[in-house]
């Protein structure tokens, strides 16, 4: 067996320690497939730990142990933006391929560590950042590689995910089950990042640069939560045949009259069919539904968190480097501009197409209104719609629940936001409506 | 842009027109994603055609374009087992990389072709060949490399989902579905191939190769068709919380004190829970399934055949062949036992794990048996199932719906298949029962 691969993994907690464990589990299927063998020479970890090799090297100073004489890759779990940021760039100043999960880093500043990575040449991997265990960006950088990638739509937080199950299957409120996925240990005891769609948003920007060959913009990613959610809107979107899912959506536009071309990034509650498989992706799992060309749509699912599934999308990582991108050993000079590109595309091919704003993007509506029960309100609605030229899928108007209000439940075709701004606008003005008009996004998917 | 890639595509069906005309709408993502011109040179083609591109060779002689000088990559869609096979190797022979959607071909014979390649320093990729433009072997190869893999479950044919899923639907019998498919073109006029599973047997074989690391043993599939399913057991099966599926397994046991160690390779209608996602995948749809240590399950759906999926999956590989594999241009001898193995492990390290034998395999079952409408015979027949160490896991008596006559039910826990023989043939000597007892397997998917 040829020389053997050394690995520094830098960050002991779930994540870190998954790793040692699937390389302690899987080490003759590793060896198998790589012809290699596989050894982690380095942790970096803040306090001495018993319960490691003692033939393993525990360095407190993760900086050094990034620029070790006695690793190849660095495997960054750290996680964050700063040191995180620090030690993968001083990994890559010398010469190390990293491999990492930290979704929030790439997002944020993957364009200048990616470009240095490049100059460097060595690669940084980061299938663990979106989607877990799932390997999204391998399938998007590689198998899909002869595709045009028209759109894609994703359940990219678990934790999300898990809270829009249980509030329809088991009817109960939201804080009610945020609470519980606190106590499973689902969600952070700030939840902020995971319930207002931080965290998809992370992930989206990274799938979209892959997906389209554009360069990392997190920040125009549009962003909507779900702690706006009802019980009384998951169960209307039942009745009609659709059931509310947290989605990340990254859409190539073509300027096609009906609106701006541009890409749109964004995150939101969207009604989908209740019949298709994404509606029927449940607790925390994640799935990624890709529609390209000529392929038509696949579908990506399984546990987009955890230390198992992690684990392995790093190791598959770590695979990638010593099989297929011949990285290890060979003359990186060779290999160069040959291997899979950070972002899909090759740098000098990353495209401006522009980010469009959220009042450019076309969707579907659900519209809850909530109206006098008098006889002329309908009429008043579907006319202000028409008036937009927003077209009317289906219209469901329950029984007064208070005192002379009628609920009006709308789902419209897609239409540019702005339009549908107006028209909202409108709706809220009549005197025979109450309230503030409930939207929601819809898509078909088709 | 460097040098560019020069195709031949030998062979001009509906497959190879879908790639050359992948070629033609996708060319700029292809260049941006490679950073290199990718060309057809010459096509196979038996008769002349006269729209293709003028600059493009048509080659009636497939053996010389095979090994033309101006001709880097050989992709093989003429289909069958004894040109197509002459024409791989002869391009192996001249140190052309090959990629072929050829199925039967590589199930029989690939131990010998892979073998012949690696001897050569050429690769010959096949992602087409199994479940069109489904990754799965891209994802089993690479994305799961660090994965031990326990089992898989696949509808790895479309046609055979199609005739299940409308039978299911539309309360329709087998014959006329199959009729309906051979109009829409979804399967041949003698359907052997796909009706009796030996289409999903030759894609099972390659997916277990490169799951546990083993040869290549397409003689060694069990395989059942659907030609026996009736209107009569999916109903019951529904009825019971289940759906009948023709799925392809592969799966690893080990010696436990139930059964024997070994690979079960098989292919049969099974019933699944209705609400797992692989139910939920209808029509021409294909999916598999894969359960992996540590990552947990894994589902990759989509189309399974047709122009453009198979186009897609045929470029990919093409690409691999430029960016990932480094195989264009460098020098093969450095990159060599450090690319991705044909059958994902290195040849030297396929094992030879037994294939166990149909009497050895360990299934759920439905049973369905005909008794007479008598007090005891339920009795008689829980007490044979109870001798033969076979756990109940539901019953469901129907009313009587001939003279006298009862169906019965019957769902078991898993069982070593050579158990369930013995207890079968003993309820089907008891006087309370007429008629042969239906069996089909029933997997949880857990």
């Amino acid at each position: 067996m040829s020389k053997s691969i050394k690995l520094a993994i830098l960050g002991l907690g779930t994540v870190g320690t998954g790793v040692v464990n699937l390389i302690n589990d899987n080490l003759d299927e590793l060896k198998r497939r790589s012809g290699r063998d596989i050894v982690i020479t380095e942790v970096g970890t803040r306090r001495q730990r018993d319960d490691i090799d003692p033939n393993i090297i525990q360095n407190s100073d993760l900086m050094a142990a990034a620029a070790s004489d006695n690793v190849d890759i660095v495997i960054e779990l750290i996680g964050g933006t700063t040191l995180a940021k620090d030690v993968i760039m001083h990994a890559i100043k010398n010469g190390k391929h990293v491999v990492t999960a930290n979704k929030a880093l790439l997002a944020e500043h993957g364009n200048e560590i990616f470009a240095f990575a490049e100059a460097h040449n060595v690669h940084v991997a980061y299938e663990a950042a979106v989607a877990g265990g799932i390997p999204i960006i391998k399938v998007m950088r590689e198998a899909l590689a002869a595709n045009r990638i028209e759109w894609l739509a994703g359940i990219i937080n678990g934790t999300g995910n898990f809270i829009m199950t249980e509030m329809r299957d088991k009817g109960r409120p939201f804080a009610d089950v945020l609470t519980e996925a606190q106590e499973l240990g689902y969600a952070e005891a700030d939840p902020t990042f995971d319930v207002e769609g931080i965290d998809a948003a992370h992930k989206l920007a990274l799938l979209a640069s892959i997906a389209f060959g554009i360069p990392l913009q997190f920040d125009k990613v549009y962003c909507e939560g779900i702690t706006g959610i009802t019980l009384q809107d998951v169960n209307y979107a039942e009745e009609l045949g659709y059931r509310i899912k947290h989605l990340g959506f990254a859409v190539r536009r073509e300027s096609d009259g009906s609106g701006d071309a541009g890409i749109e990034l964004r995150v939101h509650p969207t009604l989908i069919p209740q019949n298709a498989l994404l509606a029927n992706v449940n607790g925390v799992k994640n799935a990624v539904l890709v529609n390209s060309h000529p392929l038509g749509q696949t579908l990506y699912c399984g546990d987009g968190a955890g230390a198992g599934a992690t684990a392995s999308a790093v190791m598959a990582d770590v695979m990638d480097l010593v099989r297929v991108l011949g990285s290890i050993d060979s003359n990186n000079e060779s290999t160069n501009g040959h291997h899979v590109p950070h972002l899909a595309f090759i740098p000098e091919q990353l495209s401006d197409t522009p980010i469009l704003r959220a009042e450019q993007m076309i969707t579907g509506y659900y519209l809850r209104v909530h109206a006098h029960d008098n006889p002329g309100v309908l009429a008043d609605i579907t006319r202000i719609l028409s008036d937009a030229g927003i077209n009317i899928d289906a219209i469901l108007q329950k029984p007064a629940h208070k005192l002379g209000q009628v609920p009006v439940i709308i789902l419209t075709l897609p239409v540019v936001e702005s339009q549908m701004n107006i028209a909202i606008e409108k709706i809220e003005k009549l005197d025979t409506t109450t309230d503030k008009v409930v939207r929601i996004r819809l898509d078909e998917l088709a």
